[in-house]
């Protein structure tokens, strides 16, 4: 299929990043109408993205040559995003930018397309997209949200490493890789206490490890993630009164974000009426009682997944486990979903 | 040092397991004093344990040797210390159980000894430990309770595979040692999708995964662990009307639990004041704010150890993080504190 010459003109900034590829990969697969792509990378290194077939270099970025699009996707830094996005946004090229830049602008709005499509407007061309960690949870807890109103919730993470980045990912294997031969009964038959690797990308050694550490303190103790779900969450429900506590750990897991939430409603909400409600949510699949997601059958995926719903503390709490491919809904993917609502309404179109 | 023949003769049965090889370890390097050494194990391999310098060749179960002990730790299953425990118990000998058997059972006490040493009784020879999850949660939220009283708990578990034995421990050295060539970038300079290796004594892969499971859920969904830490918690604390919502995770860590726990006090407690009392709590080592423990930095020592204590959701929540090495503190130590104790107290000394 070669879309016509009339489809929109596509730059992905950060392109050969881990989360630009997912999004060239999906851009394919899912047939988005690419009149012309062009990959953007600020590396140093000469780098190609592969789509359709072809390999195309990435660009070095260039102004004029990003306003010529009609759409940018922005999957860099916080400072790629302030530099090109508002500027771009103004000269009518759709921004959908993955950074934390402007996702808490009051300006820009922050979509995630099964939660608040409705926040999307024909002359709001700077769109931010959500942290990869609390996506699973806004969407799989918002049908439940939406029939008893979550007062207060409680957020565990289980991280990937990929969403820290290549560099974090690489210490991961190679510490992986280092590890394997001490993965093994003592002599004397004990289980081994292992000689942590040292580490650079990450704050601690993360093969064989967990460390509750993603982002910096503030001086309320809050790790810089731990402040993003909450307050992102807030401006996602639109539910500026909701109290978020989340401890966010990183995993030795490559790709799949879990988290065990504990969410308090203002009404009643049983298990099984909640499960209804999970059962018909866009973008969610919800696994059989007894069954439950994890990272490793989750990675690749596109839905959020969510199981293990029960009761918590008291009839107004429910407890529940949801994993979500953070490269994909938790990043690219959602992404693209905005960019698709944007095609269908007609707003995304080429340019004369 | 050679013990006097005044010493007590002490049992190890699962002694060969790997909180048995532990727990052996542990008496000779806290120099329990040990007169005979009678280490029981019923699997089918001939095998030995080190102590003092010597092999010592693990004997088969029988009844009569066991009841010529001053002390016997039962560090095996539950239907050996239904077998042995009450029994030895009416003869005489102290018994201090691991497994879960007794551990609810109101005529048995579930003892931590920083915690309820009053629950021991010079006439209740059958004592049991608690399990490994929840007393890295005991131990850290007694002085907070203490204070301001727990009325509510919510904690996200971070569980080592050496707490699911030996097999599963087995499983994921393999795993581990499998997965290694794996942990790459793909040839599109993609994170990989890695392919999920069988798993047997586990209920998934647990190399580069988690798992929202351990035991087997009820009725309403929560898993036999889960239930656990909120029964013996309440049982250690004294407090029944304690409400425990878990959810107890495995991660792919050889030693050291960690726990996410958020606590909701009667009266208010603020992170400045717990940190007070944390600091100055027995067997417990609280990490400068800033700092946090982790499994691989907390594996082979003694103390449970905490940090990250942060306001949780109000003014009368506490979120904090806990690491302690399961087969230590969790198992063979607290055991063996046990035993200590009873030594201090002259209920336990050698019989003629």
């Amino acid at each position: 299929m070669r879309p016509a010459k009339s489809a929109p003109r596509v730059a992905v900034v950060g392109a050969t990043g881990m989360v630009g590829r997912e999004l060239v990969s999906l851009l394919e697969r899912r047939r988005f109408p690419v009149g012309d792509l062009l990959p953007v990378s600020s590396g140093r290194g000469r780098s190609s993205v592969r789509f359709r077939g072809r390999d195309i270099p990435a660009a070095a970025p260039d102004p004029a040559a990003l306003a010529a699009c009609d759409v940018a996707f922005l999957v860099s830094s916080e400072e790629v995003a302030r530099r090109f996005g508002p500027g771009l946004a103004r000269r009518g090229v759709w921004v959908i930018d993955d950074s934390s830049e402007f996702r808490l602008d009051p300006g820009v709005p922050l979509v995630i397309p099964e939660v608040n499509a409705s926040a999307l407007g024909r002359d709001r061309r700077l769109i931010a997209g959500p942290n990869c960690t609390m996506t699973g949870l806004a969407v799989a807890g918002w049908p439940l949200h939406r029939a008893a109103r979550v007062l207060r919730a409680r957020v565990a993470s289980y991280q990937a490493v990929s969403g820290a980045g290549r560099a974090a990912l690489a210490e991961f294997f190679a510490q992986g890789r280092g590890l394997a031969r001490a993965l093994a009964f003592g002599r004397d038959g004990r289980a081994p206490v292992l000689r942590a690797p040292r580490a650079r990308a990450l704050p601690r050694a993360i093969a064989a490890n967990v460390i509750p550490q993603v982002g910096s303190f503030d001086a309320a103790g809050c790790s810089g993630e731990e402040s993003k779900v909450a307050a992102e969450l807030r401006k996602v429900w639109g539910a500026p009164g909701l109290r978020v506590s989340v401890t966010a750990v990183r995993v030795p897991v490559v790709r799949g974000h879990a988290l065990a939430a504990w969410l308090e409603f203002a009404q009643p909400l049983s298990p099984a009426r909640a499960r209804r409600l999970l059962g018909r949510a866009p973008g969610l699949d919800l696994l059989e009682a007894g069954d439950y997601p994890t990272p490793l059958d989750t990675a690749g995926r596109a839905p959020v997944r969510a199981g293990r719903v029960r009761s918590g503390v008291g009839s107004r709490e429910l407890a529940l486990w949801v994993v979500s491919d953070n490269l994909l809904k938790g990043a690219a993917l959602n992404s693209v979903q905005i960019a698709e609502l944007l095609l269908r309404r007609g707003w995304l179109r080429r340019r004369a």
